[in-house]
């Protein structure tokens, strides 16, 4: 489990200055039991290892607090801390935990001073919207349909299969997003994230055929426009999907003969794609024509659309530069940051990475990714449903496994261990998206969505919640999860998960803890996950139980219900299945 | 501890082809108990996770053996093992061991096609010699000694302290060394690999003054002729050490204008240099002229003494590139060994690196690094003299730890599966060097140097020994460690000692398994490592022991005893300490 005695992360409790200065002095403070008698730092400026002992700061009841600067010699600085008791040899404390032996560096702690995300990127809850499914509005019905389309009723049945996969079209458009932003603020949400907009061939548009211009059949330039004007008015946000992998093989781009190095096309006329699906041909990031066109110019692709959108979500970030020989991907997520961070230095640019997104991030490129590897995955695992039969969990062959809550904390310190605080925190966590079955159907019950819920709206991270999850929409695949959000249907809507989801929305809006505090755990075992999010004034404890059980000792900890309802009077209560989040005396005064 | 019932790693046993083309479909071998039902392979091709089910091979007798291919899509091929057995949740197995939980890839197995490092490489014993302190030739009379030297008399003791530190001037010079070959040849190195020759102000001479030419004090280009020649007629080979990091204050470069810009020189004069000494300002790898002159043209440091060399050991390569905001070093290491392998496509070339090389290997640059982190320091904290009391573990703050068989290994796995099989085998496995204190200082006894150098030679690696340690010379620290070699005094040689380094590596030379047999650990406890070393047609268990203790029992193992002489029937005998090496029936036969 993941130490309690000794605890150290990237929030401001333990690094005040969270936007050190390349060349700062950077204060840290580790938190440790009485019985450390010795604390050194070790960081590795220009790559060779050296040590500052850290001093006490201050005690607090059972705890010692240390304090020790780290030259932030280096964009990215790693720093770990050297732990003595006095009685066993030095142990490492890195954001993998504690260690009695040499370890790698690359778990070590990060500070980064790469220009910062803004500021609400930090504080944002994010909603998904798959265009085709949302909301129709009635300037659709003027429209053409376009000739890859077989239209469908809105309530008729998602297809998984071909003919009619990708190709059903439920005409929903952007006029009808703006015609339900009450939906998603009520809900808690700011920030609308759409799947791609642009025309393609596919109701997923995933497979552009320009860039020029929005899918008139959403509604064009204008439609677009007018949402951003409807979402701004209320003081939201839009964020794009674009696709820096690939094209669609109808793309204006593909089979143009002054272009054919934006594509990697062989001898014999064939190309890379996209895992070896021949309609999404590959970009070469290679060709300097293409970067220009994509994020050079002023009216590249991804600055043009910042006049629209605050912000890209990075479709097949993951694979994105890499073919072969080539691995360009660092590259790339620099271009297309500094191109963002020029036009429009306030937005949020996240990366798709659907395993290990921590090689490929605090590199100056991407701000954070969609964190299956350590949100989805982990949760999924914790609260599957006992019934729950699936061939494949998300690429995994296999149905999803039913794990602990000692292994589901495992697998989230492992993925936050390889990535800066920043990253994670501007990392998204999600419990479903369109390309994921949904979490009603994985969890199999209302009251284990609750528990979800509460996970999304309590850890650390940029809450994204996929349209229709808040109802407790069902859904096998990702096609499956694909169903129209039924607006005409209150009786299909389950309320009871909509109030949960809205509840603790408003929770995580209210206690700046719960976005910004610290994650240090204080119990895990098989079915319960408790944690405290604290800041240098507050401090919350969250418990998580996917199952009732006994209660659990934690002498002298007594809290204010916020969440919940249940008392917390030295120990954690054993109902369950619960989300509960109290206030408890801040660190300062506590025992 | 590392797992036995599942076991995979680099070696032929587990990867026939060793030297995989890109473009392969790789056929990759897993061993398992037979409780396992069901075996994948992840592998993520060009940044996205691919799975292919892996077929039963063969069952032979308690195991199963797995087969399933990887494709070598990408230079740096990554791949894992999902690992299934009916009845709990699926887990991973990385070269970290298996997993119950999400862990990234960044710990996976790795295949690499860059191209392979020389056969001779992974077979070489290497000798380090200082120049000054190993034998001084009757030619070296006849030559003026330098301005910055304090002339010493063969026996006058090393100094630590200044003004003495670093100008001692003992006299060792090429012509010495070539005039003790045999000693070297009968203790069974077949490579030399010399510290700095070029000349400098100092007797380490890491502060180069020209790489134009070797320094006349060690007998200049002659003598190094004369020494390549003589090594060559033996079928020795010779390695130099080359500062890429920084040159000497007072190198031809360093003030000449027109080169300016070979160095970090601020606009107020001042410079940037290695750790603060400013002595040696650090390199400017950003300049065009620089890499000209250092890789680029065909007279360049690098390319020009391959004429001599048969391969580089590259000084503070952990640091080479990197300076504030600039991280040239992988770059720089792809140009090195770029250079390397254009005129002596057969060299050596192995980076000094003293904690996480993982990192900087692996991208056809350096070959492996000096093995300080997963070899020198697990293996003196497992050994270390109970009296040891010294005031810094190799830059670290404090004593050496003593700590566990346990934690030791822990300590090599993890930084073993930081890199690829081949790097790890082509890394230096070290007891200790010119920078550190002598492994005899650090045990305390010849007996614990028996076992220490018996994992020198029987752990995956290349054996480097400091010159010295086979005849149990003694030394607090790195400048007390460069005690001349007392070939005149043969009352202060320790024999035993001498004969259990040349029986040890003559057992390296002769047993195939030792040098490119698997790794597979078959009991670690406190006081006892002990391990298998397999090839497709040889099994040889090792057994080594710090101190005596119980028997372990391994029923039904028996085999010859090839060191140690004591007898394997069915237990690990329990004497120590101890260094035992068996041969076993092979793999097919046992059981």
């Amino acid at each position: 489990m993941y130490p309690t005695h000794v605890h150290h992360d990237g929030s401001e409790l333990y690094v005040p200055d969270q936007r050190p200065e390349l060349g700062a002095e950077v204060t840290v403070f580790l938190r440790t039991s009485p019985e450390v008698t010795q604390v050194h730092v070790r960081s590795t400026p220009d790559g060779e290892p050296r040590f500052t002992e850290a001093r006490v700061d201050r005690r607090t009841g059972a705890e010692t607090w240390w304090r020790a600067t780290v030259p932030q010699r280096n964009p990215l600085t790693r720093y770990r801390f050297l732990v003595r008791d006095g009685r066993g040899p030095y142990r490492w404390f890195t954001a993998s935990g504690l260690h009695d032996h040499e370890v790698p560096d690359d778990r070590d702690f990060r500070l980064i001073s790469h220009p910062a995300p803004a500021p609400w990127t930090a504080d944002a809850t994010i909603y998904e919207i798959f265009p085709d499914r949302f909301a129709r509005s009635s300037r659709a019905d003027a429209r053409p349909v376009p000739e890859w389309a077989v239209p469908c009723a809105w309530d008729d049945p998602v297809v998984d299969r071909p003919p009619l996969v990708e190709r059903q079209f439920y005409g929903g458009d952007l006029d009808g997003i703006a015609e339900h932003l009450e939906h998603i603020q009520a809900l808690g949400a700011d920030t609308v994230y759409l799947t791609p907009i642009f025309p393609g061939h596919s109701n997923h548009r995933y497979d552009a055929s320009t860039f020029a211009h929005v899918d008139p059949v959403l509604g064009g330039d204008e439609g677009l426009r007018r949402l951003v004007d409807a979402l701004h008015a209320r003081g939201m946000r839009l964020l794009g999907d674009i696709t820096t992998n690939h094209t669609g093989i109808g793309h204006e781009w593909f089979g143009d003969p002054a272009l054919r190095d934006f594509y990697y096309i062989h001898a014999d006329g064939g190309y890379e794609c996209w895992c070896g699906v021949p309609s999404l041909p590959k970009l070469n990031w290679n060709s300097a024509a293409l970067r220009a066109r994509f994020v050079g110019d002023a009216d590249s692709v991804v600055k043009r659309w910042l006049r629209d959108f605050d912000g890209w979500r990075v479709d097949v970030a993951n694979m994105t530069g890499r073919c072969g020989v080539d691995d360009l991907a660092h590259e790339v997520s620099r271009l297309v940051c500094h191109a963002v961070r020029q036009v429009r230095p306030d937005a949020m640019l996240v990366a798709e990475h659907n395993y290990s997104s921590g090689a490929d991030l605090d590199i100056d490129g991407w701000q954070g990714a969609m964190n299956y590897a350590g949100f989805l995955r982990p949760v999924w695992t914790w609260l599957r449903g006992d019934d729950l039969d699936m061939s494949n969990f998300l690429g995994v062959p296999g149905n999803v496994p039913r794990r602990d809550g000692t292994a589901v904390v495992a697998g989230m310190v492992a993925a936050m261990a390889s990535m800066s605080w920043r990253s994670w925190t501007h990392s998204w966590t999600l419990l479903g998206t369109h390309d994921s079955p949904r979490i009603r159907t994985v969890v199999g019950d209302p009251e284990r969505v609750e528990v979800a819920a509460g996970l999304l709206a309590t850890l650390p991270g940029t809450p994204m919640i996929f349209a229709g999850d808040e109802i407790g929409l069902a859904g096998r695949g990702g096609e499956d999860a694909r169903r129209t959000m039924p607006w005409h249907a209150p009786q299909r809507w389950h309320r009871p998960t909509l109030r949960r989801y809205t509840d603790l929305l408003r929770l995580r809006r209210e206690q700046p803890a719960l976005r910004h505090g610290g994650l240090r755990f204080a119990h895990v075992d098989a079915d319960s996950i408790a944690f405290w999010r604290e800041t240098p004034t507050d401090r919350l404890l969250v418990l998580a139980r996917r199952a009732a059980g006994a209660p659990v000792a934690l002498p002298g900890v007594r809290g204010e219900n916020l969440y919940g309802g249940a008392e917390l009077a030295g120990a954690l209560p054993g109902d369950g299945p619960t989300i509960q989040v109290w206030r408890c005396p801040a660190p300062a005064e506590a025992v």
